[in-house]
């Protein structure tokens, strides 16, 4: 192998351009020439690729967002969109690949990869932290951190009015985030996908709070619940409860960008570095991770289809500390 | 004068603690008797009175919110809730107040001195930067930094995706927020209520941009605008340019808290000790600000009632440093 | 068991709060009695021992330093100083203590549990990250966080500056955080304690950058290397490479403070759960950790002494990352 | 005029990029051509020059350091280095210049301005804020937010450990941002060259702090001071007063980085806007700056040596915060 591409794509994360940068400067340094992609799938179709080297990358590691850019390719869906894309990779010399997304990116590289024989490892990177085969995924510690502070803030106007604040917390259809966040902002209740909590829980949690003398409460809530979104939550809680003083924050766009984290420049140069090595040792058709803090293969599929549970203990941690 | 009580009122704003330290700090080094009101006037009704010492206040300095609480209180609308709570302050011995907040707390508090004779000053405490008789309000520094943090995060998200953000921030019936986020996050578009603003023009700047091959905008909506909120611009713009990619965020809660920048600390400082220094001097009925960097009295109703521009230097300003 | 005891003691280390918090919910949850040790052994001598519920923690768990404050005590060294310790604690009616902290507070607890045999059980927190038996201390990725912010400040400069910065980091004798810091921070060069460069490695990497055009250079150093502090080297290296222009940032105690972060504040919050978990299970003498996402438990004696190394893979990768 | 260059010189400061973009949308915006000098005065010699249009510039607004790099030359100080920079801009076509800098920069300016009758203007962009005709220069604003923000991480140790922290600011030989540091970070004590305060005084508030039970204290020391540095003073205050634990934190250059704040990115394009319009109105020899919220003219000779003293009020005001 000595020419190979790499790309974003699907929605941005924090540390992206770590794992770029990491990509980069390992193929550099293993002999290869590597090339950049934009926007992803979409570009590939358009032939958008241009060489990187080193300089191309330097002072990216610290940077949000994505360098590469990134964007939604419906014509990649089709046959006749991933051989336009296959051409232009014979055109470059491009003979492996690497995928920096989350999982509609590995659904393409999977099919793209079956289809044209094109070897294509992936390296994890989501906020939503909902891809199986890595403990966390690329940007995750980044918008927790970002959703904490947010968190913090608000419990300075929660305490200072005695208000009850539901804020919601990106993740997809994943509790992760929310779980996160609830535990590190000391929230009185949390919400996520993967427990069927019920709005009579919820209010007899913030019943017994309040038994207790506690007069501000913040309840973290998931997008993408059965219940609905914060607002609905919200407003049925302040049906029951008419002597509550209500507020919604939904958190939003925020969680998505940044300066990655300490553990996400880690993470991403730890699965970019390794993504090249799998690529050159043959790899292909898997997602890069890290369980245990050792790197782990796992067959996109597997990556995609397998749903990565909330830990039991961080569960049962949120209801002890939760509780007044 | 012996005895002084302090309070806040009205949404909190970063400072507010800050502004409290240096009234106690103060009065205490003035040879006063500080007491301090919680929730506002609700708890001057109610007679939720205590002591305070610099011990009380110690470490305050750098925290969101208000240690004093706040909240709404219908009943001070009324002669007789005044009444009750100036009951509660002869009991105390209390022979002068500082109210730390904004118009409605102002509003309360002109009345209240006019109906039952006790000095009242006032120290101008809210995000909106909305109060005539000084250049900024405490937390107004705080609260622009804040939401300049944010809207760096989502530029991240606008450039990586080549999509328009349209960002919605607070800012009350005025848009000093608005602007000064407008100028330092580089926005392509900024909305204010104080100038008519139409989608017509909006448009017209999206498409001077996408002519100057721009891909991504950041457009800042003050909340409050004849025009609706962020949503409802979107969507119109949305109708109009159905090629571009479009999101709303509204920053929400998270620009009211947060530890207080360093000049909200240092106007806080001053205005909470000037304050003191104005109550002791036989002053009452008047706001403290900082104009010009000298501290000046304004009658609350001038406070309140006339209306403070927004420089038209910054107007023109956006629309130089805007144009692609 | 009924009467438990909690101090902090050692160097301070954000998340200490959040555990404390933790251990004083989960032993009420537990329905046992919290007393927290203020400036940990010296007021066990001291007998500064008090009650604490849920709202003696409450709004701490994002708070840096120790509420429970913490002191050297070279009394507790003595068997008269921990036999006056041991009167208090059986005066309070304390059974079992949870001590957190580093190796100097679980060295005391080991002699204390023996010679009194009161059960002990530690919580591991330290930026140093240097205690065998967790992966991480609490209190690390703060640290590590808070120099990389400080790190990506400096290469602002030493960007602008064409500047070769010398950056001091904290660690005791371990090489943790340097580490940490130079993969995330994208150092140039990282001196380690664990691995013996020397001056003229340093030399000929600077070497090579200048080779491949590099104009600027981080280089993180960590305190307490056999080649001395980061000026030495940094001087060292001036004399041998005169054209550089050299600074030196020891970026010094403000690593030490700081809100937790999400990972310290969720690893503080499982440690102190556990903590009170396996003192109410009858374990004693061990050190609670996280080691692969599973709570441990070690002896205090292992952990002190064993050396936790720097994992193969980071060194490997910080060469990898560092060549231009 | 048809054609300016811009160049940024002296130590770099948070919000030398702000102006220089705004520096290059208004000069396009007037329908100049503009030219970036790399380096300051040694590019200006070098002929290091580029045109510069606002694509060059975007989302560089909120960057630390400067685009356009900066150097001392001392070669500039000699007729004959300034006469090949002359050549170099009379070869580019340069007819005006905006020198962003600081003293030593505006001191080249004048020399250089009077020698070949070329029109500089200037934008005051130091951390130091030592430059009259401006109430505030450019990066002094983020410089103090940088500065508090470790202020309250060292706080936190000191509460945990009643410990004495003297903690070192930049400023040159101007107190100014000690001050603010002082009074935003709540010190015990501020030392800043412009008073004359002695160890003694020092050391009588340290014993006034503990007979009103104070355990722990920050005391700010402005570099430059004729006292000695930070480690000095606190060495001498250790021989005093032994039973005292006592650290030393030097800041040093991360104050220097980041990100601009809100008020340094609004003052840094205000400052970038006013030099072009300056320049095309004719100006020449002058320090651009903001007093009372309005801008000013001011002749470099003034700017550089008139001294900019600290306001009596602060300087009160810290006397009043800082007593317990």
């Amino acid at each position: 192998m000595k020419r190979i591409g790499v790309f974003t794509s699907g929605g941005d994360a924090p540390g992206m351009n770590a794992c770029l940068r990491a990509v980069v400067k390992t193929a550099c340094a293993d002999g290869l020439e590597v090339f950049g992609i934009r926007h992803g799938y979409r570009g590939m179709i358009a032939g958008d690729i241009r060489a990187l080297d080193p300089a191309a990358v330097s002072n990216m590691l610290q940077r949000g967002g994505t360098l590469l850019k990134t964007a939604r390719s419906p014509e990649f869906a089709t046959a006749e969109g991933r051989a336009r894309a296959w051409a232009h990779l014979q055109q470059w010399g491009i003979e492996g690949l690497v995928a920096i997304g989350g999982d509609g990116t590995f659904t393409g590289a999977e099919v793209f990869s079956r289809e044209h024989g094109i070897p294509i490892v992936g390296a994890p990177a989501t906020i939503d932290n909902d891809l199986y085969g890595s403990d966390f995924t690329i940007g995750f510690d980044t918008a927790i951190n970002t959703a904490l502070d947010a968190i913090d803030k608000v419990r300075d106007t929660a305490n200072s009015h005695d208000r009850v604040f539901f804020i919601e917390v990106m993740g997809h259809h994943a509790g992760h985030i929310a779980i996160h966040c609830g535990i590190g902002g000391g929230a009185e209740f949390v919400m996520v996908p993967e427990t069927a909590t019920s709005i009579e829980q919820l209010i007899a949690a913030l019943n017994r709070g309040r038994d207790h003398d506690k007069t501000s409460f913040i309840v973290i809530v998931a997008e993408g619940g059965a219940l609905g979104d914060a607002e609905v939550i919200a407003a049925r809680v302040g049906e029951e409860l008419p002597a509550l003083d209500i507020r919604v924050s939904k958190l939003g766009h925020v969680q998505r960008g940044g300066a990655p984290t300490a553990a996400d420049r880690l993470l991403a140069s730890r699965l970019g570095n390794a993504a090249v090595e799998a690529l050159v040792g043959g790899a292909s058709g898997v997602m890069l991770g890290v369980c245990n803090d050792r790197i782990t293969h796992t067959p996109f599929e597997q990556a995609i289809h397998t749903q990565k549970p909330i830990a039991a203990e961080l569960l049962k941690l949120v209801d002890v500390l939760s509780s007044s």
